[in-house]
Protein backbone atom coordinates (compact mmCIF):
# COMPACT_ATOMS: atom_id res chain seq x y z
CA UNK A 1 0.00 0.00 0.00
CA UNK A 2 1.55 3.81 -1.06
CA UNK A 3 1.41 6.19 1.80
CA UNK A 4 -0.04 8.36 -1.02
CA UNK A 5 -3.36 10.36 -0.56
CA UNK A 6 -3.65 8.38 3.39
CA UNK A 7 -7.45 7.65 2.19
CA UNK A 8 -8.98 3.79 1.92
CA UNK A 9 -12.17 3.24 1.10
CA UNK A 10 -14.13 1.05 2.69
CA UNK A 11 -16.28 -0.47 -0.58
CA UNK A 12 -19.44 -2.25 1.59
CA UNK A 13 -21.70 -2.15 -1.32
CA UNK A 14 -22.73 -5.62 -1.96
CA UNK A 15 -24.03 -5.49 -5.40
CA UNK A 16 -21.21 -6.20 -8.03
CA UNK A 17 -21.57 -4.36 -10.62
CA UNK A 18 -21.37 -0.62 -8.67
CA UNK A 19 -18.98 -1.84 -6.31
CA UNK A 20 -16.47 -2.26 -9.63
CA UNK A 21 -18.24 1.18 -11.02
CA UNK A 22 -17.41 2.75 -7.49
CA UNK A 23 -14.11 1.16 -7.52
CA UNK A 24 -12.87 2.65 -10.89
CA UNK A 25 -14.05 6.09 -10.05
CA UNK A 26 -11.79 6.39 -6.80
CA UNK A 27 -8.98 3.83 -8.05
CA UNK A 28 -6.20 7.19 -8.90
CA UNK A 29 -7.39 8.40 -5.46
CA UNK A 30 -7.36 6.05 -2.65
CA UNK A 31 -4.13 4.09 -1.45
CA UNK A 32 -6.50 0.51 -1.00
CA UNK A 33 -9.74 -0.40 -1.07
CA UNK A 34 -10.97 -2.26 2.15
CA UNK A 35 -13.93 -4.74 1.95
CA UNK A 36 -15.71 -7.30 4.00
CA UNK A 37 -17.67 -10.31 3.94
CA UNK A 38 -20.91 -9.20 2.92
CA UNK A 39 -19.29 -8.82 -0.79
CA UNK A 40 -17.90 -12.21 -0.89
CA UNK A 41 -21.07 -13.53 0.49
CA UNK A 42 -23.04 -11.95 -2.29
CA UNK A 43 -21.12 -11.72 -5.37
CA UNK A 44 -18.60 -14.32 -4.85
CA UNK A 45 -14.81 -14.61 -3.66
CA UNK A 46 -13.66 -14.15 -7.55
CA UNK A 47 -14.23 -9.87 -6.44
CA UNK A 48 -11.28 -9.91 -4.17
CA UNK A 49 -9.04 -10.44 -7.76
CA UNK A 50 -11.34 -7.83 -9.83
CA UNK A 51 -10.76 -5.33 -7.14
CA UNK A 52 -7.10 -6.52 -6.72
CA UNK A 53 -6.90 -5.30 -10.60
CA UNK A 54 -7.77 -1.50 -9.87
CA UNK A 55 -6.42 -1.08 -6.13
CA UNK A 56 -4.93 -2.61 -3.29
CA UNK A 57 -7.13 -4.69 -1.66
CA UNK A 58 -7.90 -4.93 2.05
CA UNK A 59 -9.80 -7.94 3.18
CA UNK A 60 -11.62 -6.71 6.65
CA UNK A 61 -12.36 -10.30 7.75
CA UNK A 62 -12.20 -9.67 11.29
CA UNK A 63 -11.29 -13.22 11.46
CA UNK A 64 -11.40 -14.62 14.64
CA UNK A 65 -10.88 -18.57 14.58
CA UNK A 66 -8.69 -21.56 15.66
CA UNK A 67 -4.99 -21.32 13.75
CA UNK A 68 -5.42 -23.63 11.23
CA UNK A 69 -8.89 -21.83 9.91
CA UNK A 70 -7.05 -18.57 10.61
CA UNK A 71 -4.02 -19.90 8.26
CA UNK A 72 -6.47 -20.95 5.71
CA UNK A 73 -8.41 -17.72 5.69
CA UNK A 74 -5.45 -15.25 4.86
CA UNK A 75 -3.79 -17.79 2.63
CA UNK A 76 -7.24 -17.75 0.63
CA UNK A 77 -7.42 -13.84 0.49
CA UNK A 78 -4.17 -13.61 -0.58
CA UNK A 79 -4.20 -15.89 -2.55
CA UNK A 80 -7.11 -14.35 -4.52
CA UNK A 81 -5.78 -11.02 -4.61
CA UNK A 82 -5.38 -9.08 -1.44
CA UNK A 83 -2.69 -7.32 0.10
CA UNK A 84 -4.11 -7.37 3.70
CA UNK A 85 -6.31 -9.56 5.90
CA UNK A 86 -7.95 -7.45 9.29
CA UNK A 87 -7.61 -10.19 12.05
CA UNK A 88 -9.32 -10.02 15.71
CA UNK A 89 -6.58 -9.93 18.62
CA UNK A 90 -9.31 -11.61 21.18
CA UNK A 91 -8.84 -14.97 20.04
CA UNK A 92 -5.38 -14.95 21.33
CA UNK A 93 -2.04 -15.29 20.26
CA UNK A 94 -1.71 -18.39 18.55
CA UNK A 95 -4.40 -17.29 15.99
CA UNK A 96 -2.76 -14.05 15.87
CA UNK A 97 1.12 -15.36 15.17
CA UNK A 98 -0.54 -17.74 12.67
CA UNK A 99 -2.17 -15.06 10.17
CA UNK A 100 1.75 -13.24 10.36
CA UNK A 101 3.18 -16.18 9.71
CA UNK A 102 0.51 -17.17 6.49
CA UNK A 103 0.98 -13.97 5.14
CA UNK A 104 4.82 -13.39 5.69
CA UNK A 105 6.20 -12.05 2.11
CA UNK A 106 2.65 -12.14 0.63
CA UNK A 107 0.84 -9.26 2.42
CA UNK A 108 0.34 -7.60 5.72
CA UNK A 109 -2.10 -8.58 9.08
CA UNK A 110 -4.16 -5.44 10.28
CA UNK A 111 -4.89 -6.55 14.10
CA UNK A 112 -8.42 -5.39 15.73
CA UNK A 113 -8.16 -4.54 18.87
CA UNK A 114 -10.76 -1.53 20.16
CA UNK A 115 -14.17 -1.67 18.50
CA UNK A 116 -15.72 1.75 18.08
CA UNK A 117 -19.63 0.55 17.92
CA UNK A 118 -21.49 0.87 21.41
CA UNK A 119 -21.06 -2.99 22.11
CA UNK A 120 -17.42 -2.24 21.86
CA UNK A 121 -17.32 -0.83 25.26
CA UNK A 122 -17.98 -4.29 27.13
CA UNK A 123 -15.06 -6.57 25.96
CA UNK A 124 -13.05 -4.83 23.51
CA UNK A 125 -12.04 -1.52 24.83
CA UNK A 126 -11.68 -2.71 28.88
CA UNK A 127 -8.66 -4.76 27.04
CA UNK A 128 -7.76 -2.62 24.42
CA UNK A 129 -3.96 -2.32 25.63
CA UNK A 130 -3.46 -5.78 26.53
CA UNK A 131 -5.24 -6.79 23.09
CA UNK A 132 -3.15 -4.12 21.18
CA UNK A 133 0.37 -5.89 22.68
CA UNK A 134 -1.12 -9.31 21.00
CA UNK A 135 -0.42 -7.75 17.72
CA UNK A 136 2.86 -6.25 18.56
CA UNK A 137 4.48 -9.43 19.68
CA UNK A 138 3.29 -11.46 16.82
CA UNK A 139 4.78 -8.65 14.56
CA UNK A 140 1.65 -7.32 12.66
CA UNK A 141 1.80 -4.16 10.36
CA UNK A 142 -0.96 -2.11 12.00
CA UNK A 143 -3.89 -1.80 13.97
CA UNK A 144 -7.64 -0.65 13.24
CA UNK A 145 -8.46 2.67 15.95
CA UNK A 146 -11.35 4.40 15.82
CA UNK A 147 -11.20 7.78 14.20
CA UNK A 148 -14.40 8.85 16.51
CA UNK A 149 -12.24 8.95 19.36
CA UNK A 150 -9.13 10.84 18.50
CA UNK A 151 -7.64 10.63 22.17
CA UNK A 152 -7.47 6.65 21.64
CA UNK A 153 -5.36 6.79 18.24
CA UNK A 154 -3.01 8.91 20.73
CA UNK A 155 -3.23 6.42 23.32
CA UNK A 156 -2.53 3.49 21.20
CA UNK A 157 0.04 4.45 19.20
CA UNK A 158 2.42 4.92 22.65
CA UNK A 159 1.48 1.34 22.63
CA UNK A 160 2.14 0.36 19.25
CA UNK A 161 5.52 2.62 18.36
CA UNK A 162 5.93 3.25 15.05
CA UNK A 163 3.39 0.50 13.70
CA UNK A 164 0.60 1.70 10.77
CA UNK A 165 -2.59 3.04 12.42
CA UNK A 166 -6.06 2.52 10.15
CA UNK A 167 -8.76 4.64 11.19
CA UNK A 168 -12.75 4.06 10.32
CA UNK A 169 -15.20 5.93 11.61
CA UNK A 170 -14.72 8.84 9.09
CA UNK A 171 -17.39 10.53 7.39
CA UNK A 172 -20.64 9.30 8.36
CA UNK A 173 -20.19 7.77 11.61
CA UNK A 174 -18.59 11.49 12.60
CA UNK A 175 -14.84 11.87 12.86
CA UNK A 176 -13.12 14.21 10.95
CA UNK A 177 -10.27 12.47 8.30
CA UNK A 178 -7.91 15.37 8.89
CA UNK A 179 -8.53 15.59 12.97
CA UNK A 180 -7.29 11.47 12.90
CA UNK A 181 -4.33 11.83 10.66
CA UNK A 182 -3.58 14.96 13.13
CA UNK A 183 -3.57 12.35 16.01
CA UNK A 184 -0.78 9.94 14.29
CA UNK A 185 -3.53 7.98 11.90
CA UNK A 186 -1.25 6.91 9.14
CA UNK A 187 -4.69 6.17 6.98
CA UNK A 188 -8.32 7.29 7.31
CA UNK A 189 -11.19 4.93 6.06
CA UNK A 190 -14.46 6.10 5.17
CA UNK A 191 -16.91 4.29 3.67
CA UNK A 192 -20.71 5.93 3.23
CA UNK A 193 -19.55 9.43 2.59
CA UNK A 194 -17.96 7.93 -0.55
CA UNK A 195 -19.47 5.20 -1.91
CA UNK A 196 -23.11 6.30 -1.36
CA UNK A 197 -22.62 9.55 -2.95
CA UNK A 198 -23.29 10.58 -6.66
CA UNK A 199 -19.71 11.76 -7.20
CA UNK A 200 -17.78 8.99 -5.43
CA UNK A 201 -14.55 10.17 -6.97
CA UNK A 202 -14.85 13.95 -6.00
CA UNK A 203 -15.73 12.93 -2.68
CA UNK A 204 -12.65 11.11 -2.60
CA UNK A 205 -10.30 13.84 -3.79
CA UNK A 206 -11.81 16.39 -1.36
CA UNK A 207 -11.11 14.03 1.30
CA UNK A 208 -7.73 13.61 0.09
CA UNK A 209 -7.41 17.44 0.16
CA UNK A 210 -8.32 17.91 3.21
CA UNK A 211 -5.86 15.17 4.42
CA UNK A 212 -3.18 17.08 2.39
CA UNK A 213 -3.36 20.53 4.54
CA UNK A 214 -2.64 18.58 7.43
CA UNK A 215 -0.02 16.28 6.36
CA UNK B 1 -32.32 -29.08 13.37
CA UNK B 2 -33.97 -32.39 13.86
CA UNK B 3 -32.30 -33.63 17.45
CA UNK B 4 -31.75 -37.45 16.11
CA UNK B 5 -28.21 -38.89 15.37
CA UNK B 6 -27.10 -35.14 17.98
CA UNK B 7 -23.85 -35.32 15.09
CA UNK B 8 -23.17 -32.54 13.11
CA UNK B 9 -20.34 -32.84 10.69
CA UNK B 10 -18.07 -29.85 10.42
CA UNK B 11 -17.35 -29.98 6.81
CA UNK B 12 -13.64 -28.36 6.84
CA UNK B 13 -12.85 -29.32 3.43
CA UNK B 14 -12.35 -26.69 0.99
CA UNK B 15 -12.47 -28.60 -2.63
CA UNK B 16 -16.09 -28.36 -3.94
CA UNK B 17 -16.19 -31.93 -5.29
CA UNK B 18 -14.82 -33.08 -2.28
CA UNK B 19 -16.47 -31.82 -0.07
CA UNK B 20 -20.22 -32.90 -1.60
CA UNK B 21 -19.12 -36.17 -2.34
CA UNK B 22 -18.59 -36.47 1.80
CA UNK B 23 -22.00 -34.60 2.22
CA UNK B 24 -23.80 -36.91 -0.03
CA UNK B 25 -22.22 -39.78 1.95
CA UNK B 26 -23.34 -38.45 5.58
CA UNK B 27 -26.05 -36.33 5.47
CA UNK B 28 -28.31 -39.33 6.10
CA UNK B 29 -26.47 -40.00 9.34
CA UNK B 30 -25.40 -36.05 10.73
CA UNK B 31 -28.14 -33.63 12.01
CA UNK B 32 -26.58 -30.66 10.42
CA UNK B 33 -23.51 -29.90 8.24
CA UNK B 34 -21.37 -27.17 9.47
CA UNK B 35 -19.03 -24.83 7.83
CA UNK B 36 -16.96 -22.21 7.81
CA UNK B 37 -15.38 -19.43 5.61
CA UNK B 38 -12.38 -21.14 3.70
CA UNK B 39 -14.72 -23.35 1.78
CA UNK B 40 -16.42 -20.20 0.93
CA UNK B 41 -13.36 -18.55 0.01
CA UNK B 42 -12.53 -21.83 -2.20
CA UNK B 43 -15.99 -22.86 -3.69
CA UNK B 44 -17.69 -19.36 -3.45
CA UNK B 45 -20.98 -18.74 -1.36
CA UNK B 46 -23.14 -21.07 -3.64
CA UNK B 47 -21.64 -23.98 -1.75
CA UNK B 48 -24.10 -22.93 1.45
CA UNK B 49 -27.05 -23.65 -1.08
CA UNK B 50 -26.06 -26.73 -2.36
CA UNK B 51 -24.69 -27.96 0.97
CA UNK B 52 -28.39 -27.08 2.13
CA UNK B 53 -30.41 -28.72 -0.22
CA UNK B 54 -28.40 -32.29 1.39
CA UNK B 55 -28.70 -31.78 5.46
CA UNK B 56 -29.12 -28.48 7.58
CA UNK B 57 -26.20 -26.42 7.36
CA UNK B 58 -24.70 -24.32 10.54
CA UNK B 59 -22.35 -21.44 8.91
CA UNK B 60 -19.35 -21.34 11.15
CA UNK B 61 -18.41 -17.57 10.50
CA UNK B 62 -17.63 -16.52 13.88
CA UNK B 63 -19.13 -13.35 13.00
CA UNK B 64 -17.57 -10.55 15.22
CA UNK B 65 -18.37 -6.85 13.65
CA UNK B 66 -20.26 -4.02 14.01
CA UNK B 67 -24.44 -4.45 13.91
CA UNK B 68 -24.73 -3.54 10.56
CA UNK B 69 -22.01 -5.50 9.24
CA UNK B 70 -23.36 -8.44 11.57
CA UNK B 71 -26.82 -8.22 9.42
CA UNK B 72 -25.25 -8.58 6.16
CA UNK B 73 -23.40 -11.46 7.19
CA UNK B 74 -26.41 -13.51 8.82
CA UNK B 75 -28.63 -12.26 5.90
CA UNK B 76 -26.53 -13.21 3.62
CA UNK B 77 -25.97 -16.82 4.92
CA UNK B 78 -29.62 -17.69 5.44
CA UNK B 79 -30.58 -16.01 2.21
CA UNK B 80 -28.48 -18.80 0.52
CA UNK B 81 -29.81 -21.56 2.36
CA UNK B 82 -28.01 -21.84 6.08
CA UNK B 83 -30.26 -23.12 8.78
CA UNK B 84 -27.71 -21.03 11.05
CA UNK B 85 -24.81 -18.82 12.05
CA UNK B 86 -22.39 -19.03 14.63
CA UNK B 87 -21.70 -15.86 16.31
CA UNK B 88 -19.10 -13.99 18.80
CA UNK B 89 -19.93 -12.46 21.68
CA UNK B 90 -16.82 -10.54 22.51
CA UNK B 91 -17.91 -8.18 20.16
CA UNK B 92 -21.32 -7.12 23.06
CA UNK B 93 -24.54 -7.14 23.32
CA UNK B 94 -25.81 -4.45 20.09
CA UNK B 95 -23.93 -6.97 17.42
CA UNK B 96 -25.35 -10.62 19.46
CA UNK B 97 -28.80 -8.74 19.09
CA UNK B 98 -28.28 -7.77 16.00
CA UNK B 99 -27.91 -11.37 14.34
CA UNK B 100 -30.64 -12.59 16.70
CA UNK B 101 -33.13 -9.93 15.00
CA UNK B 102 -31.92 -11.12 11.88
CA UNK B 103 -32.08 -14.46 11.74
CA UNK B 104 -35.64 -14.27 13.32
CA UNK B 105 -37.86 -16.68 12.02
CA UNK B 106 -35.38 -17.64 9.23
CA UNK B 107 -32.82 -18.99 11.78
CA UNK B 108 -30.93 -19.75 14.65
CA UNK B 109 -27.90 -18.05 16.18
CA UNK B 110 -25.49 -19.46 18.08
CA UNK B 111 -23.05 -17.96 20.44
CA UNK B 112 -19.18 -18.38 20.67
CA UNK B 113 -18.04 -17.91 24.06
CA UNK B 114 -14.92 -19.74 25.34
CA UNK B 115 -12.60 -21.23 22.68
CA UNK B 116 -10.61 -24.47 23.13
CA UNK B 117 -7.18 -23.49 21.89
CA UNK B 118 -4.80 -22.66 23.80
CA UNK B 119 -4.78 -18.39 22.60
CA UNK B 120 -8.49 -18.84 23.94
CA UNK B 121 -7.34 -19.21 27.49
CA UNK B 122 -5.88 -15.14 26.66
CA UNK B 123 -9.17 -13.40 26.31
CA UNK B 124 -12.27 -15.80 26.30
CA UNK B 125 -11.40 -18.01 28.74
CA UNK B 126 -11.38 -15.01 31.42
CA UNK B 127 -14.73 -13.46 29.99
CA UNK B 128 -16.43 -17.02 29.45
CA UNK B 129 -19.57 -16.22 31.69
CA UNK B 130 -19.77 -12.47 30.56
CA UNK B 131 -19.58 -13.67 27.12
CA UNK B 132 -22.63 -16.46 27.81
CA UNK B 133 -24.54 -13.96 29.22
CA UNK B 134 -24.58 -11.68 26.49
CA UNK B 135 -25.99 -14.44 23.87
CA UNK B 136 -28.88 -15.31 26.97
CA UNK B 137 -29.96 -12.08 27.39
CA UNK B 138 -30.29 -11.68 23.57
CA UNK B 139 -31.98 -14.89 22.91
CA UNK B 140 -29.14 -17.06 21.20
CA UNK B 141 -30.84 -20.43 20.40
CA UNK B 142 -27.09 -21.91 21.83
CA UNK B 143 -23.60 -22.16 22.39
CA UNK B 144 -20.71 -23.63 21.31
CA UNK B 145 -18.58 -25.04 24.44
CA UNK B 146 -15.63 -27.31 24.31
CA UNK B 147 -15.76 -31.26 23.87
CA UNK B 148 -12.41 -31.17 24.79
CA UNK B 149 -13.31 -29.84 28.86
CA UNK B 150 -16.21 -31.46 29.68
CA UNK B 151 -16.03 -29.96 32.65
CA UNK B 152 -16.71 -26.22 30.77
CA UNK B 153 -19.67 -28.07 29.33
CA UNK B 154 -21.49 -28.46 32.68
CA UNK B 155 -20.09 -24.89 34.22
CA UNK B 156 -21.81 -23.27 31.09
CA UNK B 157 -24.75 -25.15 31.42
CA UNK B 158 -25.33 -23.58 34.99
CA UNK B 159 -25.42 -20.16 32.91
CA UNK B 160 -27.57 -20.88 30.03
CA UNK B 161 -30.31 -23.00 30.85
CA UNK B 162 -31.94 -24.71 28.69
CA UNK B 163 -30.42 -23.33 25.37
CA UNK B 164 -28.36 -25.83 22.86
CA UNK B 165 -25.10 -26.64 23.46
CA UNK B 166 -22.88 -27.58 20.15
CA UNK B 167 -19.29 -29.37 21.41
CA UNK B 168 -16.36 -28.65 18.90
CA UNK B 169 -13.16 -30.95 19.70
CA UNK B 170 -14.63 -34.72 19.34
CA UNK B 171 -12.06 -37.07 17.57
CA UNK B 172 -8.92 -35.85 15.97
CA UNK B 173 -8.73 -33.18 18.92
CA UNK B 174 -8.98 -35.66 21.51
CA UNK B 175 -12.61 -35.45 23.16
CA UNK B 176 -15.04 -38.27 23.62
CA UNK B 177 -18.54 -37.27 22.12
CA UNK B 178 -20.35 -39.86 24.36
CA UNK B 179 -18.47 -37.87 27.44
CA UNK B 180 -19.62 -34.24 26.01
CA UNK B 181 -23.28 -35.72 25.44
CA UNK B 182 -22.65 -37.10 29.19
CA UNK B 183 -21.57 -33.90 29.83
CA UNK B 184 -24.98 -31.92 28.75
CA UNK B 185 -24.49 -31.76 25.04
CA UNK B 186 -27.22 -31.44 22.69
CA UNK B 187 -25.19 -31.90 20.06
CA UNK B 188 -21.21 -32.98 19.37
CA UNK B 189 -19.72 -31.50 16.56
CA UNK B 190 -16.75 -33.73 14.65
CA UNK B 191 -14.68 -33.13 11.65
CA UNK B 192 -11.51 -34.37 10.80
CA UNK B 193 -12.77 -37.67 12.31
CA UNK B 194 -15.19 -38.55 9.52
CA UNK B 195 -14.14 -35.96 6.39
CA UNK B 196 -10.98 -37.45 6.07
CA UNK B 197 -11.14 -41.26 6.86
CA UNK B 198 -11.75 -44.07 4.07
CA UNK B 199 -15.47 -44.53 5.05
CA UNK B 200 -17.11 -40.98 6.17
CA UNK B 201 -20.35 -42.58 6.55
CA UNK B 202 -19.20 -45.47 8.27
CA UNK B 203 -17.31 -43.34 10.94
CA UNK B 204 -20.19 -41.10 11.22
CA UNK B 205 -22.34 -43.95 11.75
CA UNK B 206 -20.07 -45.34 14.72
CA UNK B 207 -20.13 -42.40 16.52
CA UNK B 208 -23.86 -42.00 16.07
CA UNK B 209 -24.40 -45.50 17.75
CA UNK B 210 -21.43 -44.42 20.36
CA UNK B 211 -23.82 -41.04 21.39
CA UNK B 212 -26.87 -43.41 21.04
CA UNK B 213 -25.21 -45.55 24.31
CA UNK B 214 -25.53 -42.48 26.37
CA UNK B 215 -28.95 -41.48 25.30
Amino acid sequence: MRKSSRLILALDETDREKALDIADAVSGTVDAIKINWPLVLSAGPEMITELSRRSDVICDFKVADIPNTVHLIVDGALGRGASAVIVHSFTGSDSMKEAVDTAAGRGNIYAVTEMSHPGGKEFTAPNAEALALVGVRCGVKGFIAPATRPDRIAAIRKVIGDREILSPGVGAQGGSASAAISAGADYVIVGRAIYKSDDPSKVAGDIADEIRTVL
